[in-house]
């Protein structure tokens, strides 16, 4: 029996401190280089949001915020910077929830997360990062100079880190990705016992973009992962094909 | 600088049909060990719940289950089987949401999950799996005989795929873990750019569970992979710490 595949996680440093305007393809592109961890037809790309949100001016200074009476009563009753909900208002949809201090929107994309996924981790001080405002387009955009800077078939997902209902802690999952399908359908396949999987979809870019936040914590400076090995089928339905319609959704 | 560590998941196949009072920590240790790839100090082990489940005899043949009128009520609003709902109830506390045709509980460990982690992939036909009693324990059982076997110091994870609100696909996550803590606690460390990191704390259990699902899928008979080179605090906690208390809970 020939060995089974092994999936490797490899950690891309050496990545200078990113500015609205640089052009990211090319920045992974010379850090796989110098390194000396080059590409790979079929490697998984993975990219933290912060770095994307940077590189295409998603950043806002707290300091020239106007709250509206809404964010104001808000952030009071929820002890939160009146600044940071006006932000996370503008950025979203609708509240799901709120509660201990924590408020849950749904994004305009459809993610339903904590703050709309605004942070002040990893930015200048005062400052803010918003999400991509079409993340599995900045996937693609990336993907495509990473490929034509390489001369290889790759696929990007941009990964950020969401807390979940029911449990303590925080995963990181893909908020987009490009040349990769997000499911990993075994619907209607038969497993080796001979039953018919009904709903099993590995969601194989949130693995993915999991796998690939044990080589880059938030601590270390390494915001992109090469991952290596994966079987995914290619595709550019993007993240956003994963988001469960409201009318199918128990909780929301 | 020197090159920065790379995590690698490695798949351990070889391993036959688990039935009830299999010695699970043995079966793997010798299934490294043929397939060549020996455990090394630092190693997690994940396991997929259904071979725990299966040598600690927790298989259930829907034949000779009776399904109670509550069951049989439920089963019918949901279009399911009812001698399944049957058993989904026994092994819940309660029952967080239903509709659409799917039934989230509440099992007695405190998961919140669709039909209380119990299915019908990967078993004898006829016959339904539970999840282990506690799955913490199962894991420091496996743990403890894998050291011993091999004499390495290791993690344990036991796996199981679960699928979460608002996204389509599932994911693997950790349902129980030994000799590895479940969190790895960031909060009040600073990040490289001076900001005081206020609630991260990454569930490393489950982005281990999500990077070995990578490796080992439904159709794969792979239920169990190494994952090395991941950074992780030894602890004996378990996942049951994280559960976040209900009264803390927004969507419970």
């Amino acid at each position: 029996m020939p060995p089974l595949p092994v999936v490797e996680v490899i950690p891309v440093g050496g990545i200078k401190r990113i500015r609205k305007g640089d052009d990211l393809g090319k920045v992974i592109a010379d850090a796989v280089q110098a390194q000396g961890t080059p590409v790979r037809d079929g490697d998984i790309v993975v990219v933290t949001q912060k770095v994307v949100s940077k590189s295409e001016g998603r950043l806002v200074e707290l300091a020239g915020v106007r709250p509206g009476k809404r964010a104001v009563a808000l952030a009071s009753e929820l002890g939160k910077d009146p600044r940071m909900v006006e932000l996370v208002l503008r950025e979203s949809t609708r509240v799901v929830r709120k509660g201990h201090g924590v408020l849950i929107t749904q994004t305009k994309h459809g993610f339903v997360c904590a703050n709309a996924g605004i942070d002040m981790s990893n930015v200048e001080a005062g400052y803010a990062a918003l999400l991509p405002v079409d993340s599995d387009k900045s996937s693609r955009k990336i993907r495509r100079r990473l490929e034509r800077e390489t001369g290889k078939r790759l696929a990007v997902i941009v990964s950020d880190t969401f807390g979940r209902p029911w449990r303590e802690g925080q995963t990181d999952v893909a908020v987009g990705c490009s040349g990769i399908s997000p499911l990993d359908r075994l619907v209607g396949k038969t497993d080796p016992y001979g039953y018919v999987l009904r709903v099993t979809q590995p969601a194989v870019v949130d693995e993915v973009a999991a796998a690939a936040e044990l080589v880059m914590t938030k601590l270390s400076m390494v915001p992109v992962a090469l991952v290596r090995g994966v079987s995914y089928k290619r595709g550019e339905s993007g993240v956003k094909s994963i988001v469960r319609k409201r009318s199918l959704d128990l909780f929301r």
